[in-house]
């Protein structure tokens, strides 16, 4: 064995493809799950023999090369459920005496918090799974779709199962962002509002005898806002610079 | 206005990509959308003027020439957010100044909820979204990947932002299977049991007199498969079928 590369131990997922019949697909695969933190890739009765190493899986797996050097090719589904305690079929269509089909969301969590280990397979491009290797499986997972155009793309819909795989493993965390500043407490924004009164009335915006909603108007829109202490500071600072530039009231100098 | 073609009105949700290079990308983010039932695409600065029309888009995006067809071109992304109430950037990597980052199943509900008319932008597949159509966003979504290799393909990454936003919108319906027969009740699966515990001792299997934990065993493996009343009958027939396939046990005839 030689060092993993992918976060999960690969003995707990494996993507399997089977009867794929372009070769981009098997490519653009490979650089699905390993997005999503996956490695192995079984492909079964693929039309080119020699599709791991074609020009356009190479160029449509991008950055996942390894996972397509470490990937194999077999017979049979059988062969690629070798080690396998849980196998998930795709298919749009349910079969007649096929597992139970339940959409990815509903159903993965429960097979994520249990310690089975689980394939996900999925049919060729063009007829999807043969009723032989659905019946293989212990579930169908169904990625609800559009009344009337249900038809995702192979590489699409191994990303999507990928995807809702390792959400419901626990996800990874989404990148964290410089640290979003908190909101300034309500007294330094109300005291914000006060000042901002004052400018108001001073450039004859607001009538202090007669102030309608203005106030409440924009308090609202400041709550809304939840500015930060900086965001107050600059607007402070904007009323005093209103205020500087004003003309002296009368009785005031 | 024509006839909708998609089942979402389209000026709830908008899908713009930005400085687009790859024509097979449009093609695929085209099927992408639709297949979640969207179908309001805009283009910013593709590279390809004719990008719309180009042969490998076309073939990308299968049976979503409608979608195509609809799609507009525009210069900058302000001109792509007329009508946009709120806007969504897509990127890997957070800005400073730039909005808050979420992951899309994190963020998307509560965005369901309200009634903005959405868009989700999209950078092009080299150099992500610049930071000025960044900032023109209100969220930036960000789509959990694994540590060290977080490429996803540009229409592999349209494909999830659409499938979480229909999702959050209230989902399709999984296609339906045929209705899976009911659980047969415990009455019928005791009395199955009971059945086989005299087909054991008949066969000699079980010694009445020392059963061991044979029949919790059984009872354990039927309470997990749930068996149909249907296959209930089934395995009751082959209990009567081994039985009269028995000589005639002494002091019985």
């Amino acid at each position: 064995m030689g060092p993993e590369i992918v976060p999960t131990p690969p003995q707990r997922t494996r993507f399997v493809l089977t009867d794929t019949s372009h070769a981009g697909n098997v490519g653009a695969a490979a650089r699905a799950i390993k997005v999503m933190g996956f490695g192995d890739l079984v492909l079964v009765r693929p039309r080119f023999a020699d599709v791991l190493s074609r020009e356009e899986t190479v160029a449509m797996a991008s950055g996942a090369a390894d996972v397509l050097a470490r990937a194999r090719i077999v017979a049979t589904l059988a062969d690629a459920l070798d080690g396998v305690t849980f196998a998930c079929a795709t298919a749009m269509t349910p079969r007649d005496f096929g597992p139970p089909t339940r959409a990815p969301r509903d159903a993965l969590p429960a097979l994520a918090a249990g310690s089975d280990r689980v394939a996900f397979v999925f049919g060729g491009e063009r007829f999807g799974l043969a009723n032989d290797d659905v019946y293989r499986c212990h579930l169908c997972l169904s990625i609800p779709t559009a009344p009337g155009y249900g038809s995702l793309n192979l590489a699409q819909a191994v990303q999507i199962v990928a995807y809702e795989w390792r959400q419901a493993l626990g996800g990874f965390d989404v990148a964290s962002p410089v640290a979003e500043p908190a909101a300034a407490d309500q007294r330094a924004v109300q005291q914000l509002l006060a000042h901002w009164r004052e400018v108001l009335v001073d450039v004859g915006y607001l009538d202090p005898a007669s102030p309608k909603k203005l106030l409440p108007r924009l308090n609202r829109l400041l709550q809304r806002a939840r500015p930060t202490l900086q965001e107050v500071h600059i607007l402070r600072g904007i009323a005093r610079a209103v205020q500087r530039a004003l003309p002296p009231r009368r009785g005031q100098g």
